[in-house]
């Protein structure tokens, strides 16, 4: 399949190897087309992989992920362009965090409304599903580094592209069908972004991220 | 023990009924010393339990319970009175939430701020503890009501307080001491009260808040 993966940090370099690694045909995209992360993403993976710019990774994706920083995916995007990213699934695994110096990290976005919603507003064909964006991206991708049963939330307003999601979630990364829990329509974003400071913090005071969430739940009575 | 519960809606019911059944002295404040909530819980519970002002519960207990409306906690804090909280252990339970109609649940206060901090900065002798506001009050003083290990978040500034309210939290409603995990300093309060629209979409999703979330951690390497 072909993917355009935007960005190029640790989530978009650790999702596009990935993929490359299960055999797809992956466009690394970037600000600056010939940008020096892209070049040593593209050494380090070999083959078929290509690079360019935002807009070129999201033309030539049948899927496109925002592995964008999420302070700076809107502008991200929008270099992609609506021409681009069309009737596509988007699937945004990016959080609006901002991170200081003398404070906690926070969100640019949130409470009422979520990158997730930002980015459907703007692209407003496209269908967008807000994914993978609650755990480290080594999670992400290899959910057995975690022990035992734990879940990965998506959501967006798309049931067919939710559905399509999952199962390319569970193909390419090896999640079992009965963790990807669908929380509804996308102003779920909100919720699973603003869990990001909680996970921030279980991080810190777990010392690794390499964790995430199981479900423990009572019988309804 | 002697202690003061501030609201009488269902968290501070629930709580309150809990801590006369385990033999604790409770008072439970509200604005309207003679709350018709507060008499009928009066009756449910019998025996030597009393309620009062928000002023008179702030007095009576030698910790105090924040159980009040999130939304409103500020001000029901102000009716209870600096002089009457002192240097007392105060658990906030509460959350800053805020319903509509048309949109999903919002908070009052997040992300650069958060209710724990407010409170802490509003009565700065007090010893402010957040607990106990990540799950529906019948799982906080159940923890047993969910199937094996899950977690029970804390924070705040003052170390001696946590050990004590992790202490009494065991005691009072028998939550195992390791799964009681300090987050850190009132800040992140922020992280804990910011999960809330998350826990809400998971209730909705899975049709009871009979639930809670249990770490699954990897190796660190």
């Amino acid at each position: 399949m072909k993917i355009g993966v935007l960005g190029t940090g640790m989530v978009g370099n650790t999702l596009a190897t990935k993929l490359v690694q299960t055999g797809h045909d992956v466009t690394m995209g970037s600000r600056d087309a010939k940008s020096p992360a892209a070049q040593e993403w593209l050494r380090s993976v070999g083959g078929k992989a290509k690079s360019g710019s935002f807009a070129d990774a999201a033309a030539f994706g049948e899927i496109v992920l925002n592995c964008t920083n999420g302070a700076n995916s809107m502008a991200a995007l929008r270099l992609a362009r609506s021409e681009n990213v069309g009737g596509k699934i988007l699937i945004d695994v990016a959080n609006p965090l901002q991170f200081t110096e003398d404070s906690p990290p926070s969100l640019t976005i949130c409470n009422t409304d979520s990158l997730g919603e930002q980015i459907q507003r703007e692209f407003p064909q496209a269908r967008v599903v807000k994914a993978l964006n609650t755990g480290n991206c080594g999670v992400m991708i290899n959910p057995s580094s975690v022990p035992g049963d734990h879940q990965l939330f998506i959501c967006g307003n798309d049931a067919g592209a939710k559905a399509d999601v999952a199962r390319h979630i569970s193909d390419w990364f090896g999640w079992k069908r009965q963790n990807i829990l669908d929380l509804g329509d996308i102003t779920a974003a909100r919720a699973t972004e603003m869990y990001l400071p909680l996970w921030l913090r279980l991080m810190s005071v777990l010392g690794t991220p390499q964790f995430n969430v199981r479900l423990a739940i009572g019988s309804k009575h």
